[in-house]
């Protein structure tokens, strides 16, 4: 922990199982990171108290020096200490209304549906809070720390159990109609192919998401040739198996892991490709945790990329994939302290 | 032909046949149309000669009554009536260079890549030119005259020959890094499906272009059920088969033709659906020649979107085909009247 001396920004990613939170200084430097179990079903005011002490006692440590956590001395120093927070962001996992600061939808949050973030963390943390698609908050991250928001377009992709996705058009992230601009893992790449969590065929999601790729992987394991797999002794229970899993054999030079990652890398290169013929962006930027398995996926998405006739799109986008992490939770604090007109259209 | 007594824009929508040229008053009516086949294999500026010696004609009947085209006077008079030209729009189909006001590359206007048509229409009729896409332009056309501004966000195809597609994102165009964003035709719908223009397979292109419809219908007729269709009556010559017969024998309940449109807007409907996914848009605009189909595609197409389970991006984008013709050349003078920085992102 480094002792502050500049306001700072607090970005909270709120995810199904986690909530991750970053204090960030104003020149986008990462000074502390926290992290809290989400527990959805106890509701949204517990949450926000549980999520405020937390920020409150970091806060404290951050100032003066570190206190026990939950006394009363700490209590009323994270009081006096909120006046150093600039500015606080909210990703949320789902369909987030942005002007009321609430979630509309979401399958992994539902106890959250409806309460106002916005207005709960401003009353706590008296600074102006902006509220967001948690996917966007990791564009938002990628596009500042990874990018330093040199290219004006960046199409940003977050793999994680879902495919999501954030769009930064001439240097400001975009929303669309209702907010939901983005949804990159519901796009089209195998009609009447496998099923996908939001009830369609055939999206990128069922194929490049985590729970995607574990059903790849269960296939190509119960055929013939997957009998000898080093996957089944690396993961005996294949109900466990998961990405990292997976990636770790491929690494082991395992035939059934190599072929994973070459069908994962294989449609996520056709979702890059109707990304860069509908965008002609400056940038692709792959984030989230699949994104670790890098050349495994990006070898065979750039194959299926170099084979598109209409070169010059495909010549300029740079296409990357992410090393710093909890962009989620850094994106959501540079939204915080950048606040709502500076970063989107 | 209405006298002008404001100043004018001029479109000029370059097709790899035909050029159309529309005239427009600052409040936006158009005031004339003209037509002149494009013969690119003569070079560009016999074109750019040809096109200013039409305009200046025109320009002086619209001024002052109609006066022998070709003659001394005429040619005089067009340069006088010149400073009636408040801007230019040039279209042109195939990738633009937007600030030199060239073609990078064009199928069909090979003859015309690298000229800077900007330049060229800037000293012959005295007045800002600017250049971009043909489909751009029909978006913007669309925009204005169908939408009249009014959705922030809208996604248009041009449904013609080919396939191509327009964005206004925030009120303005949206062009990417090079020029290229909207290429909507080369999205994927069916992988290792027809074989699209371009030299891939399965673009939408390769099922809702004119060529990719008249294929549908050649093999619908090729089977024993299509022995009897109305088709091969309406069309002996199955080598002159286009949309037009094809809707004319579906508006008389052929079977074979209704099946082709069904799947046209089967296809298209999917990749409403990706756009719908990515922009979440207030409106989609179709437009171009094959759009006349109307009720024929769009019924099978928002049959796919009412599938998605996703419903809120859904039920805010309405789906509109646009009943206003020569949008491309509109849309090309309304661009010229407005300039670059007004309507481009």
């Amino acid at each position: 922990m480094t002792m502050i001396t500049t306001r700072v920004g607090i970005g909270i990613d709120v995810g199904g199982t986690l909530t991750k939170i970053a204090v960030v200084s104003a020149a986008g430097r990462r000074l502390c990171d926290l992290e809290i179990a989400t527990h959805a079903g106890r509701g949204p005011r517990e949450f926000v108290e549980r999520v405020c002490a937390l920020i409150g006692g970091a806060m404290g440590s951050l100032c003066a020096g570190r206190r026990r956590p939950g006394s009363r001395a700490s209590f009323r120093a994270a009081k006096r200490r909120a006046s150093w927070i600039a500015g606080v962001g909210v990703g949320l996992a789902g369909d987030v209304d942005g002007r009321r600061g609430t979630l509309r939808f979401s399958p992994n949050l539902s106890g959250f549906a409806g309460f106002s973030f916005k207005k709960a963390f401003q009353a706590e943390l008296k600074a102006p809070v902006v509220v967001d698609n948690d996917a966007n908050m990791a564009a938002w991250g990628g596009y500042v720390v990874e990018m330093k928001r040199r290219p004006r377009n960046m199409v940003c992709l977050t793999l994680g159990t879902g495919v999501g996705g954030g769009l930064v058009l001439a240097g400001k992230l975009f929303h669309g109609a209702t907010g939901t601009a983005g949804e990159i893992g519901h796009m089209l790449v195998e009609p009447d192919g496998e099923m996908c969590r939001c009830g369609m065929r055939g999206c990128l999601e069922a194929y490049a998401g985590a729970y995607g790729i574990v059903r790849t992987a269960r296939k190509l394991l119960d055929a013939p040739s997957g009998r000898r797999s080093l996957l089944r002794r690396l993961c005996p229970n294949l109900k466990r198996l998961d990405p990292v899993v997976i990636e770790a054999a491929a690494r082991k030079g395992d035939r059934v892991a190599l072929s994973v990652w070459k069908t994962t890398g294989h449609y996520l290169g056709l979702g890059i490709s109707n990304l860069i013929y509908l965008f002609n962006p400056d940038a692709v930027l792959i984030v989230g945790g699949v994104s670790k398995a890098g050349a495994l996926i990006l070898k065979p998405a750039l194959e299926v990329l170099r084979a598109r006739p209409f070169k010059a799109p495909f010549r300029h986008a740079r296409i990357r994939v992410a090393r710093a992490a909890r962009l989620g939770a850094v994106g959501a604090a540079l939204a915080g302290l950048e606040g709502e007109p500076e970063r989107s259209a």
